[in-house]
């Protein structure tokens, strides 16, 4: 079969590859649309070593299962972790932390492809509830999800998102659904900050936040909440800087290169930073619904058809403006 | 009165000053004792501006009352956050956050004199419980228990002190009490390390820890919960890579410079870092409980006599191998 | 001035008694309307035993002040709880279980009268925004915000409603601005249950949502939240039932008499029983927000006008089908 | 093989069965020691119904695996646990409510045999580090744990214990380790209040209680915690009337006969009651680690030689005083 494989920085190609095989357990997917995301971006800039050498990249992925078995024949989106489901992470259900875990397009060949290879288990029936090109969006979103699970808004909160990306775009909707309507903190110039004022979000710039902070947040104190998506080193500052006494900096970026961060501020006003990452199957279910219900609805720049397109969509990806850039197969 | 006055990086000086007069609800107390902080180093040193200049230092302070009252004759120590008890933070019970409270010894002249003022409230009675020298150690006692109310840990976790200054100590020994054997992660050729040693706590390298985790925590994936106390910008880096997925990171220092982390391996982890503050009269009341039940022991390594000692007692807070320094008036 | 009194049960009468003096910090309050609440009654009909005799009922209720200062002139909502603001539950934060508290129309004299008293601090403007009659509605949605404020729901999460009166209404609509739909279990023959079919909820009955469970919820094991507000001591019961394993039941009703409940399936399951009560000014203040952006709608089932109409307006509260009774004064 | 059946309410017999075969993944296990439970007695004087009839009861059970493999000849506990490791509550790391699991003793043949399978994951070696006999209480010690890990008190917490039973017994000395010194409530006349006065704890009568709350809780409120253990239906009342304004009330009681409860109560204070159950592989491995090191040691009062002597060691676990029967095989 086709795939595109990633060998170092910048070196990409589509290249003829033997199809995977499924273990138990297991099943063959044949690609129906793949995204490319912030990590495979990484990669393929060099600022994030590959894991594995030559990698076929891409998580965000749908397609239709090939295999026998209750799921032939449909459409579906795949979770990326494919865990031991024996180990103390596992059994506690830490699954996505899995130390024996296989992440696909991370350290496992992805949807870069014209099949891969996942668990029955980690695939969720999106057939006639989604198209594949708006599937590849189930997983960031689910990643968001994961997030607010983990360290929830009250709703009515004060909450900002720092970044204007599309982790930045998923979870200002995520959070209106959730009874917040979180203000949008953008760089002056912003390429895509007119998204999210179609969407009805306010925009605003880091010095206008700061008059917003003191005139409407409790005794002027800052946010309750406050997303870091910004995909750079500096947006943790930001979000530190606006967030309240014991407020939540929910941290999402993952440039990299080291964060230079005032943290002194942080213990001084009692902040929690909160990384989080991928969703478990309960986020990927609320994902889909949040899709189907047209609760949510990504933002996709630029749709390149082909295998064969791939690396160019991948140059696409880098330039500014683009939310989510997509191929389809 | 006689009182320590701090202008500006190293200038410190003994003048003479009006005693401080109480408000109503106030009390004036006449020092008994006074510590040396991490904060009051940064003041001195000027790797903090000064919020209010000249100020009198010293914020873990123990006195006698001397306004009339019920605590009049009374050892006694103070809370440091002297709230306004009216605003949103005070209501909601979070008063160490109160925008309008004045901080002693940080922008509210402090113990560093013969006498200070402090609302009442702020006041709690070691008389009979603890020694002046001693109960200087309940403020950041209260500090470090205010962390652990926040974020506890589960009793038998396995957690780890980064640091041996004397917010280390003081977890070490909370941990101990609270069901947790800490690990201590020491810098080779630590000048403090050996006080863990002679109290029993099991310090190691961070190699050595590296090899502990592997062989000692679940899947060899770290610790549930690290405490962060080295005082230092790099301290963090540290307790982030040995936490678990999922652990949770107490993070205590305050160097005021910025921190050089790589914050993606949060991100990936899922860790969640935590920054405290001042205890609140709680945990004031349990510091007081467990020093004098003997089941914490602050160490004082050095005590100077008299207000007029004062400078060079903040000269030798500095030298290495100091875990705490106290005034004696 | 003239107010109702209530001396024992089913003894309630208008009479003329003195105009309640403010004390400092306190102001007079022009009561506008004020509706009948569970709690008043019990007190009538005698499940409760009176705290105060004779008291004035009332605690639903708004207001114009009277008192010179910012607020005078103001139409106004009032908290309930009027706390000391010195004791150790009122720094933490949970004024409303101040032990030294007067409690509006509970153990201090009400709305039902021409004028009250309350601390200013404890009022909340609502001019402009809500209308008298559906004011009196802020302080129990407040109490049903303060249940989700404790322990909120996921987005997504499988919440059911168990009862159809008014905090089960107020509640339904809270959760569905949460980001949860939830099912609302009504009695068979429910007078009630059609409010409930006009905003677009899904009712059913216990058998129904047996059967929904087990083809909707995840291993068809029940809800991850319950909110039992029937107003009587059966709805435990169907509210563990229903329950998901490690499942949260908010627990509203407070009938007085003693509950008769299979507890030891709450232990089996793990089930969390949440008892919670009034909301503090956060919450208040969200009510608010919540009613003036038509984001929740009480429903007033009788409007009673002048003060005069009270005793017939109790009468009227207990029969059947009434879901909310005011009189407007 | 010899095995204890139990056919009805107190109809128990020694019988011969054949022995049980593991499937793969399981293993036979050779019983040393097993233990008698509420359960087990509720089972045979019929206040609960058999779940399998006739069942082979006993789940607190020590024994030497028989089966090759790593195990074998070492001398293990077992969890009572057996979930199926698939569906959405195992993948939730809540296992120990997986629908389609198997109870040891419960639902699935027990401890009181020469033999009984288990799966070999369910399985905690304690050889070298505890005797059959004391390592049967490692299961209701995990039971215990997970109420703490579930909701841990703060240490240094007003705690109270209600109960004089294994539970209460157990859990004492767990709160102890976690730094908590629990009050313990029991009935006048208790015939085994004697064994905490032994341990040095703190026995009081409700009314003594009720006296120490006013003198020496917070403001005279109660507990911060309350762990309900009496094993019947009147604790709870008790335990909601001791705990604080939002205070927690560990349930363990499962007598089966429905509670008798003032529920308004528990809503007025905002109490929260929260059932809890067995213990997951985390609480079986601290269980062990505390018992081994003598931090927790279990209270048995009689021991019983032989299989054959099961019914009369039944019989001996209903007298009055008798805190824990076991079984040496
Ligand atoms: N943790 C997780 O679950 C997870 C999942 C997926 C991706 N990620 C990571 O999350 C990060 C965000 O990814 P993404 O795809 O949403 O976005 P992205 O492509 O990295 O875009 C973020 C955008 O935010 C804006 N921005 C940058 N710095 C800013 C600042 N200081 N203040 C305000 N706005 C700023 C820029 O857009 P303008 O041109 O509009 O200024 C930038 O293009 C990446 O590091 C990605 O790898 C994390
Ligand atoms: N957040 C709060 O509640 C709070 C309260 C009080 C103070 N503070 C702050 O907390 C910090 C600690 O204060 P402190 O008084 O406990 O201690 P400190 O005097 O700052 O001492 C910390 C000691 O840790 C050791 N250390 C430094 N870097 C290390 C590393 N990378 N790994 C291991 N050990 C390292 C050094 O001792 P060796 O010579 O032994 O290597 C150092 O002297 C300060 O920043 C202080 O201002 C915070
Ligand atoms: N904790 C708090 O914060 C708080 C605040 C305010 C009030 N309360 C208390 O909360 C309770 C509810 O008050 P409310 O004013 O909302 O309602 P309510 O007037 O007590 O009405 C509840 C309604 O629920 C229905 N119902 C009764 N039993 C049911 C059952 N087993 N299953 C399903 N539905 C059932 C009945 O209506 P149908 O005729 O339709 O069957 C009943 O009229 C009262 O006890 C009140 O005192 C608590
Ligand atoms: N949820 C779980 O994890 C779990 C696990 C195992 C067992 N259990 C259940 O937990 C309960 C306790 O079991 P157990 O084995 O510890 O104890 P138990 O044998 O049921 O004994 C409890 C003892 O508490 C005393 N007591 C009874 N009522 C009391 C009251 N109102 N106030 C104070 N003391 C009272 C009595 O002893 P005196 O003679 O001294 O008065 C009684 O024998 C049982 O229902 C059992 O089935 C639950
Ligand atoms: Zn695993
Ligand atoms: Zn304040
Ligand atoms: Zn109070
Ligand atoms: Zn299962």
């Amino acid at each position: 079969m086709k795939a595109l494989l990633l060998k170092g920085p910048r070196e990409l190609s589509i290249e003829d590859v033997p199809e995977p095989r499924p273990e138990p357990g297991w099943v063959l997917v044949k690609t129906s649309a793949v995204g490319i995301c912030g990590t495979d971006k990484a990669f393929y800039t060099g600022s994030y070593p590959l894991f594995k050498k030559p990698i076929v990249p891409g998580h965000e992925v749908a397609g239709v299962v090939v295999s026998e078995g209750e799921l032939k024949g449909r459409l579906v989106v795949s979770e990326i972790n494919f865990p031991c489901g024996r180990c103390e992470y596992c059994r506690r259900g830490l699954y996505t932390h899995c130390p024996y875990r296989r992440t696909l397009g991370i350290d496992f060949d992805g949807g870069f492809a014209e099949y891969f290879v996942a668990p029955e288990q980690a695939l969720h029936v999106v057939e006639g509830l989604l198209d594949p090109v708006e599937a590849t969006q189930v997983e960031p979103l689910a990643a968001v999800l994961n997030a607010f699970a983990q360290y929830p808004p009250e709703p009515g909160d004060n909450v900002a998102v720092v970044g204007t990306g599309n982790l930045a775009l998923l979870a200002a909707q995520v959070l209106k659904w959730m009874g917040v309507d979180p203000v949008v903190v953008a760089r002056r110039g912003s390429s895509k900050a007119h998204y999210f004022e179609k969407m009805g979000f306010t925009v605003m710039s880091l010095d206008e936040v700061r008059e917003y902070i003191k005139r409407r947040t409790p005794e002027g104190l800052g946010f309750d909440m406050v997303v870091e998506a910004t995909g750079g080193t500096q947006g943790l500052d930001t979000a530190i800087e606006i967030a309240r006494p014991r407020g939540v900096v929910h941290l999402k970026s993952t440039p990299g290169s080291k964060f230079t961060v005032d943290l002194t501020r942080a213990v001084v006003k009692e902040v929690r930073i909160v990384g989080t990452r991928c969703g478990t199957f309960r986020e990927f279910r609320k994902a889909i619904e949040l899709m189907s219900r047209g609760l949510v609805k990504p933002v996709i720049t630029s749709v390149f058809e082909g295998i064969d397109s791939s690396v160019k969509a991948f140059e696409k990806s880098l330039s500014e403006g683009e939310v989510k850039v997509v191929v389809r197969l």
